[in-house]
């Protein structure tokens, strides 16, 4: 059966997009830590990050990298923090977060609550800085 | 001046070394979260990850799987989580840490209090394991 974030990069599900090319997807995190919380997916479904090929660790992490510098653009934040962990999806996904201390990027933080037009103000911000 | 992890891989401070090659250094994390957390660095002083060129993201990832493979085997966990955040040193660092749940990556967490023998027998334990 599809993952969600496959079923998010066919369209099936709605996602706040920020970019994708042939072999990744990036979109907003709908449980933020910070404003910018951005996932990046590669397009095919392999559970764990570090199970991936070399090509697609390449693909992914480059096009994580042209996503976080347009967070950090769009964001006034000391750098963006990444962190793989992924037992919510089993899909590997890298959370791009922007950051200006270590804490900024606890997951046992409580999440930001933001109403649709504020993701979609945020994904289009992230947008015009690529 | 060069950075505490440049002193680490020139062998001027020592360190409880996994593996090295052309572009990269893997050591122990000497305040680990878990047992076998491990830094991998670039053998390039950038600060920043995402500052680094495509080619050494490519290079310090691919390095990474591999060494977080050795760590998987070594130690039994459901997978090997990745955090790149960075405040402590100027020198791009990928955390690599196994982990059985999302809070065994928390960074607020009291770190490990470890006797340098058993420093020892875990990097032997991953270094047998590559």
């Amino acid at each position: 059966m599809a993952t969600l974030f496959t079923k998010i990069i066919k369209g099936e599900i709605p996602s706040y997009k920020i970019a994708e090319n042939e072999f990744c997807y990036a979109f907003l995190d709908i449980y933020p830590l910070q404003k910018g919380h951005t996932l990046v997916v590669p397009k095919t479904e392999v559970d764990q990050f570090f199970e991936l090929d070399d090509h697609m660790i390449k693909e992914l992490m480059s096009f994580s990298k042209q996503v976080a510098k347009g967070i950090k653009k769009a964001f006034s934040c000391h750098r963006i923090g990444s962190a793989i962990i992924g037992f919510d999806v089993p899909h590997a996904h890298v959370h791009l977060i922007p950051i200006n201390k270590t804490s900024d990027m606890n997951f046992a933080n409580e999440k930001l609550q933001l109403t649709t037009d504020e993701f979609e103000q945020i994904a289009a911000q992230i947008r015009k800085n690529l």
